[in-house]
């Protein structure tokens, strides 16, 4: 136990180069991709040797599961845990989406929502944890639309037949699309155009 | 003249190994995006010095740019020209959809259809030609499907007042996200939702 104890300084800065390091290589592979990640770029970026980079994560495979933890809390932190303060049924999915469209439009942390919709294209014929833990990510993703419109059922504002998972796979498809119209395509319809498609999908779900 | 009949033997050779190239590079940017598509391994594959590869294109750009345009013909020919043929109005949009999840379902061509989906989601935070290839195949696609529905307007299928843009935005979504779950996530259910999707689609769409 008292090992453990002298330890821990040696350890909390241990922890906090390893996070510095997953906090750049989440920007880095928003800008180039999971694939692209270079460990060496980013050994150099952080002012570390290639080695003395791998002292803190095995693989690069390692810290790309990593970045995607990340990823997906800073996802949670920003989009889901505020719509959960909301109140339950359509007002809940509604801040939902907004949360989602704000967080695309926003690049507030760069490669923030961008490193799972680059791994999923990057990735898509490929086996593996990386490939696991993306399509994890994406399953979390339906099974919260999911449950929001169950709740919204279950609050009567939804019609009691409606298909959950098909409203939440279309719901997807709206905001994947508005990712690549409102980033790659920079394209000013492109909110108009989301909320339109999540109004007639709302229109075509309500009792 | 003479001297350009003389070199036609020589520059026809170097267009079939030009072909070749690119036709290795498509496959490979298809399993590891454009980004990481490395000039060394390709010329290693075609048995050429890195050197000799670049004798045929002046950069990876270059590369880059006639990779999304072979790419761009291959979508072309095996999604948009069939259904030309058939007859106007709902049933060549029916005919586009059924030919564009069949081609993401089938993987004949490894990277046919991805590389646009990788490059998006790579390059959106960049500038250059490539990504304004990537976004020129987008715009093309959106103008296809607006005008497919624009006839199905004329043929009196559609409703007069129907928003073409918001049809074709709405409609991409659905192949999109269909993309994403039949390939990364290879949900059974995939090809189920979208169809669905696109009976939604068309109901709400129809005179």
């Amino acid at each position: 136990m008292q090992s453990n104890a002298e330890r821990e300084p040696v350890s909390t800065k241990g922890e906090a180069t390893r996070a510095r390091i997953i906090q750049r290589a989440l920007e880095l592979a928003g800008q180039v991709g999971l694939e692209s990640l270079s460990i060496g770029d980013l050994a150099q970026e952080m002012g570390l040797s290639k080695s003395g980079l791998f002292a803190h994560f095995r693989s690069k495979e390692r810290l790309l599961l990593d970045v995607l933890e990340v990823a997906a809390e800073h996802f949670k932190a920003r989009i889901f845990r505020p719509a959960v303060k909301r109140e339950r049924g359509e007002a809940r999915l509604v801040a939902l989406f907004e949360n989602w469209v704000k967080q695309i439009h926003s690049r507030e942390l760069p490669g923030g929502g961008c490193v799972f919709m680059a791994g999923a294209f990057e990735w898509d014929d490929r086996q593996g944890p990386v490939r696991e833990r993306v399509v994890g990510h994406f399953k979390e993703l339906h099974q919260t639309l999911a449950r929001a419109a169950r709740i919204s059922i279950d609050e009567k504002q939804f019609r009691a037949d409606l298909d959950v998972d098909q409203f939440a796979n279309e719901l997807h498809a709206v905001l994947l699309k508005y990712h690549l119209e409102a980033r790659l395509l920079r394209n000013r319809r492109a909110l108009l155009y989301a909320r339109r498609a999540f109004e007639r999908l709302l229109r075509d779900a309500r009792a």
